[in-house]
């Protein structure tokens, strides 16, 4: 079985199942703020026609002034991308032949790229279940690594990671010189303030990697970021294509990133959405992970690998992501996103059934 | 004075000439379809907001099937790209460490990757003026070189390569080992069949990219694909981020495709007002490259280097591309698209005063 790499695209899920894709599905494989993109974008829409047809501003010059201002930072430490997994490419790049440690279970293109620029790679695994951070039984690791992936809110975990850990974490591999590479895609789901993006300016081994296509749902348009010494920018970008951020995500981008309401009211539906939704799941005999954010892991624990479960889901028309790429969960989990509360009643009811049976 | 690396942007090189940027200017700097994109995507625009919201197809499945079709070569022998550039910078990373030839003048992005990526990079120098492809005399480089790029139709010249010579060239490269990658970014804009596509199913050692930016005039969202054996574009590929190629590219290259009407237009509209153009130019008394396509290389034989012709026609709100950064033209020379009429009339008339200065 030739399982898709990632969540969204369910027709390949459908045909590694051997099933046919139903004419609509509800795709829960797919980590986006369940409201879609803002209203002020698709009130704009018309107006940014004349974008595709000249190229786009290489610097990207507007956008990257309008997030330096928001995050407070020059502007010479930013760089943007073709969403965040070019970031992640460029960075695995610059790490070619180099010591990397990731995180697992984690987002899988870290893995992907560092080894397809020849990195050595290696895990620290964290505690199923759990998955929290204990930095202290992590240092001796830092000591023989020269960069180390981390993603925070974990994907596909959502747990969050503490600011003590991730301080101990940041000094570690200051004295190790072993670059934190810290992707916050998923940063602004929630309420409270988690991110290190301020620790830039204090320190040379510090990257922070940021998506607008999540908590904006422009996820076709491709936009990322990414934060870092200025220094380190420049070589990163380096080896990025001209004109990699197309004309369109650069002004959507702009208009996404003045609609603070948008983020507001993901915030606190998905907090809500989410205490609901766990109080059903729990009751149901379903383990879940510890999430902050709009997605979670959700078990059956009668189930070792839950591939009956998926297939039950696909049938139903509810694609959930399997979990056969995150090492460390190995099948044992599925992933699922919170979507808007008509769609998770009816997931919810399909889970009643399954434990039914 | 800091050039800008390409055309386009002309906020750029406004800032670079210290010249306020007018609110409007003809940019003749940028070497698009002078009719824009064809009107049937403008006319679907609408319905592709909904693409925005989802993560494109990394497969861009629906997209490849339909080139292969197009030009009668099987799927595994395609790979799409944001851009040719991005496609470039792949194809440089898979070089990196080897030695490269580039043919002199041409588009700057192959220097600018193949360094990037640590290649060594040598030049064949065509004779200025005439820039003709004399594979005898190159033959010897050959023998020391693992690839070497050709721009056909060449950037910023407009020459054309007669087909014996390409075939002598991709023989000694056959012979000695060495990669032919040949850029036919502009190669629909010429009316008879100059491609050398058909070949890369005879050949391991052909590679062609091709762009949908130019024709179609999408510049702004960013579509190239490269032809090569499936095993090279599966090596290629390694390097590629994840959903590379955004939603709104995958889906306007398959409208635009389908509108040969479009490229027919643009043929015979191109044919027709080049040689109008030149007519014009010549009995002005400036000198020009001899193109096929829609830009050309011109210059005052009065001066050597064209700044103050530049600066001249920047003052008119009439944006020239520099030829600064193209080894062997080094400012000689100044590279102009073929735009509409109207925007070709006021071109001649600034050129016409400038001669009577």
């Amino acid at each position: 079985m030739k399982l898709p790499l990632h969540g969204s695209n369910p027709q390949y899920v459908y045909e590694a199942f051997n099933l046919p894709l139903p004419e609509e599905v509800l795709d829960f494989s797919v980590n986006l703020n369940p409201f879609g993109s803002p209203y002020t974008l698709h009130a704009q829409w018309d107006r940014l026609f004349p974008l595709v047809e000249d190229y786009p501003d290489p610097d990207g010059t507007s956008l990257r002034s309008l997030i330096a201002r928001e995050v407070n930072l020059p502007v010479a430490s930013f760089l943007l991308g073709n969403g965040g997994a070019e970031l992640i490419s460029c960075i695995a790049h610059m790490l070619s032949g180099k010591r990397v440690l990731i995180v697992q279970p984690t987002f899988s293109e870290y893995d992907k790229m560092c080894r397809a620029h020849g990195c050595d790679v290696s895990y620290i695994h964290l505690t199923e279940g759990v998955w929290k951070l204990d930095v202290s039984t992590m240092i001796d690791q830092l000591e023989h690594a020269d960069a180390l992936f981390l993603c925070h809110p974990n994907n596909p975990t959502g747990v969050l990671y503490s600011h003590h850990e991730l301080s101990k974490l940041l000094n570690a591999c200051e004295k190790y010189n072993c670059l934190l590479i810290i992707d916050e895609a998923f940063y602004d789901f929630v309420p409270k303030n988690i991110t290190f993006a301020h620790e830039v300016s204090k320190s040379k081994h510090l990257v922070i990697i940021r998506s607008l296509t999540k908590m904006y749902a422009i996820a076709g348009l491709r936009l990322g970021y990414m934060l870092a010494d200025p220094k380190l920018i420049k070589y990163v970008q380096s080896f990025q294509p001209e004109w990699s951020v197309n004309a369109l995500a650069l002004e959507a981008g702009q208009i996404c990133m003045r609609d603070q309401s948008h983020v507001n009211k993901a915030q606190s539906y998905i907090t809500t959405e989410r205490k609901r939704l766990f109080r059903q799941l729990k009751h149901l005999g379903f383990t879940l992970s510890n999430s902050y954010v709009n997605y979670y892991l959700l078990r059956d624990p009668t189930l070792n690998k839950q591939d009956s479960l998926i297939y039950w889901l696909l049938e139903r028309r509810i694609v959930p992501r399997h979990t056969y790429n995150f090492p460390g969960l190995d099948g044992r989990w599925i992933r699922l996103a919170i979507k808007r509360q008509i769609d998770n009643d009816m997931l919810l009811e399909a889970l009643r059934q399954w434990k039914e049976i």
